[in-house]
């Protein structure tokens, strides 16, 4: 049996019951060092500075992730990471996590306790010290794992995308178009003849070896980089959630400027969604921080929000659907 | 037709796409005045003393509430209600929500309208001032509601389940066995023939007007009594969420004490489950404030969690189902 299907075996979460399962998945969390941990009415957490940053996130089966294409890990570190993303998107540090799960009766015990060991693994590789201080365990037909994240801004204003002002570079820190590519491969060839998707077919053509599956299934957003733009100056910030043009045009629109793209960037690169990198405005003889390198200039607003070569690019999402002939496999 | 079934007609989240929906519902939600709002990659909410409480749950159709029971305004009423009533019994002030709504693409946008009215006047009765910070949009086949809340704590300490000392009084502030009875009345009369939750048959057997099932639809949480029992200098508390016994019995055994009930509560008071009122003990010269009554006293840890008249009560939850003959309707 391969490894990622282990954990589909196993004693279920109508078995064991609630107060059991909740055991042995609270145990395998990140436990971080809230004030007051899980098992009151509410967690206490510490906000030094008087403020917290707040996002939430809900992944659903089916829209949003397939047990075919990801181990019950990738989607704890998936959940964890766009989340942390968020945060660090803001500029702050992050400082913890709630997780609210509905999951159907007779999942394994062990998709839940994988689930949970994404986390962990998450949190320690991108924000260690972060923690999960609270959660909810319900029952749905369709697996859903919601999540809530906090941060501490240090002190420093939030980096917010409406304030990128003229004659600021515009950077860029994390890989860009890879969870795009991933995510197409497995369109193309994690399927079976169907169009459906497949373990099988993802095990046939070595999908799992593939590093663009793979961050498609576990991005490494570069949190840290978050809170070194915020303090090198940062005008303004976002998570690249949806590809490079459209979260491009977001802050944009929000700063009533024009974006110029100067880099050789593909056009996976600009509409491929899921890098969760961050892209940043910084002042001019700004020092560019962490993995930030520079790919253009902030203009003042013109007829497009996003420009090269003296040319409108679209704002839109690249379609990883668009060479996938679904029904013919 | 009838005023509860409005909200099922009309252009569906899928019609109209995200933004569109985004825009309608946002308007309609409680907005507080949080220091950056919804719109950015997060929001930011202020904590005046350095730390806050937050809690999250999630309500899944099936499982947790029934179109044909609830209207969508009650669904979004009882997601408020219930998380303000656990910050409440933290001795915290509610600060903030977020929000994350998965629904089916042929939902119609009324409906998600009336979640957000039904946040609206919940935050507008029971912690005035508090707003919907910022939230997600999803798409799943089992409509989901998932809420977090914060709160601040006003310099004082978290009131915890586990601080009860032997002589305190036990009190409780909020109704109790209401929304017990009322669900019970859903399941004996407001089913159809097979069994199954039916609006045809709430409307029939004229339960809308039934006060009862009014508060099992919209529960009225105490929630200005919890930070006034932190003033009043509480040992203990926490919301009654499963039922008095049920969550007395918690409190004894985070405490390691024994509860003593002296006050005349029948089975349906002691049992009945989702009162969301505060149970909380106080030193034994405390004046009680607010809605709390005194109905006990903390006795050194006994055989038992909980006893009257020196018998052990049993610490469980009361069962709904038991006068209801399913199929038979």
């Amino acid at each position: 049996m391969d490894a990622k299907d282990e954990p589909w075996t196993g004693p279920t979460v109508g078995e064991l019951g609630e107060l059991v399962v909740l055991d042995r998945v609270t145990s395998r969390l990140p436990q971080g060092s809230p004030l007051v941990g899980p098992g009151d009415d509410c967690a206490v957490v510490a906000a030094p500075d008087g403020r917290f940053v707040v996002t939430t996130d809900m992944m659903v089966h089916g829209p949003d992730f397939r047990w075919a294409w990801s181990s019950p890990s990738d989607v704890g570190w998936k959940a964890a990471a766009t989340n942390l993303s968020d945060v660090a998107a803001m500029g702050a540090v992050p400082s913890g996590l709630v997780v609210a799960i509905a999951a159907p009766q007779d999942t394994p015990v062990a998709v839940l306790e994988g689930i949970a060991d994404g986390f962990r693994l998450a949190v320690d590789a991108l924000a260690p010290g972060c923690g999960v201080v609270g959660g909810d365990l319900s029952t749905s037909s369709a697996f859903t794992v919601a999540v809530t994240a906090f941060g501490d801004l240090q002190d420093r204003a939030p980096v917010l995308r409406s304030g990128a002002r003229v004659g600021d570079v515009l950077a860029v820190s994390g890989e860009l178009g890879r969870a795009a590519r991933g995510l197409a491969r497995l369109f193309r060839s994690g399927v079976d003849a169907h169009g459906e998707p497949s373990r099988a077919a993802v095990v046939a053509t070595g999908l799992d070896e593939d590093p663009d599956v793979g961050r498609q299934r576990r991005p490494v957003p570069p949190i840290a980089d978050g809170p070194l733009a915020a303090a090198a100056g940062a005008t303004a910030m976002l998570d690249l959630s949806d590809g490079l043009a459209i979260d491009a045009g977001r802050l944009a629109r929000s700063s009533r400027v024009t974006l110029e793209i100067s880099a050789a960037l593909d056009d996976v690169a600009l509409h491929g969604g899921e890098d969760h990198g961050l892209l940043a405005t910084f002042p001019a003889d700004a020092v560019l921080p962490g993995g930030f390198r520079r790919i253009g200039v902030v203009l003042e607003r013109g007829a497009a929000d996003l420009v090269r070569d003296g040319v409108g690019v679209p704002t839109t999402g690249w379609d990883p659907y668009a060479d996938w002939d679904g029904v013919a496999g």
